[in-house]
């Protein structure tokens, strides 16, 4: 019987859509950044206050990924962002297919910016290309500082790290050495950009804002 | 070209070692708790609190699961109790097969409990059954009242829920509305023991140490 790497051809089959969501994109000159964590890391906290702070600075749309309920997408929508929801109903990742049908219903060319926020797991997403320009990984305080020695993968692979709910680190409740995550994070990615934040106080947040102000900008020109 | 349901047949070949691993542990009478939740929530420092503080009442074991390093067991192993460490290498839960392995690792007869503490991740561990008694959700107050709502299945299939990190809420840096969660949990799962704790101050810690001992107790006297 002959064998077959069942997990290789299912990557590779996501891997074919991805390619044509990342032609989608450059076409239009669209960045795309998919954003990746465990359940309750503040993303979608992230994303409302990014998109209500740049309002005049870049025009942002969200794809929402749950497994279930449309509680975050109702967040987003309150900021007047469009945002389009996708309920996976019960799979642990998006998928570049999900992505492909929900850009068509997205109104791409009125964006500079489509965020994608997968599903709430630092593990799976990290294996599946969505056809983003690059990843964003968020871990807030509360959930550690050894968690990038124990989940290598989605900080090898991110384009920024942002360290979320840095204001639990005054009442020093919690416990988290910041230059312990980023040396971690530095040593599986040399390139990684790191943001200490808090999407609650908004600490932190103008220099994510410079580093998505100067990528949206690049992305336009380079193509 | 015949088509297969792929993650049926992978389901299936992991039950099979589940049901030997159930068959191992009742015949030796050894209770065995799957405890599952976001990377950060707090299972090591509750297993490690819980294995410290009932070390006069029951003899606990644990199999560590991880995608990489043996930190939590190093955590474990300060305790004193014996700890087998799994590392998945990348895989996103622990699977039967592996915990067979591990039980044939610890000393299985000298131990009244065995936790096994899985790959942090919400999502995909709820999928796999490794032969264990009973699963135990873990959700720190840092993530969100709405967990249970967005990631329904592994509520739904838990026999007990701990809250954790109570302690941050007292400062009201954190929101987090207890009865919403217990009431979304109540409706995924009837029978879901709810238990709020801080494994860091021991608030909470008696009522869960009380469920545990009763567990033991009832799992020796019914087979």
């Amino acid at each position: 019987m002959k064998k077959v790497d069942i997990s290789k051809k299912i990557l590779s089959e996501n891997d074919k859509y991805a390619f044509e969501n990342i032609l989608f994109l450059t076409e239009r000159k669209k960045l795309c950044l998919n954003m990746i964590s465990s359940p309750g890391s503040g993303k979608t906290s992230i994303l409302a206050r990014t998109i209500i702070d740049l309002k005049d600075k870049i025009r942002i749309g969200v794809i929402e990924g749950d497994i279930q309920t449309d509680i975050d997408a109702e967040r987003i929508r309150a900021t007047e962002a469009p945002v389009v929801q996708i309920n996976t109903e019960g799979a642990c990742h998006l998928s570049a297919i999900q992505i492909s049908k929900a850009l068509k219903e997205l109104p791409v060319k009125n964006l500079d910016l489509i965020f994608i926020e997968n599903v709430g797991n630092l593990v799976c997403p990290s294996a599946f290309e969505l056809g983003e320009a690059g990843k964003i990984v968020v871990l807030s305080v509360a959930e550690g500082d050894d968690k990038p020695a124990k989940y290598p993968a989605i900080f090898a692979k991110s384009k920024a790290l942002l360290i979320n709910k840095i204001d639990l680190l005054a009442g020093g409740q919690v416990d988290f050495d910041i230059e312990r995550a980023k040396a971690d994070a530095g040593k599986l990615n040399k390139g990684i950009e790191i943001f200490p934040i808090s999407a609650k106080t908004g600490e932190g947040m103008t220099d994510w804002y410079g580093w998505l102000i100067k990528a949206v900008e690049k992305n336009k020109v380079q193509q």
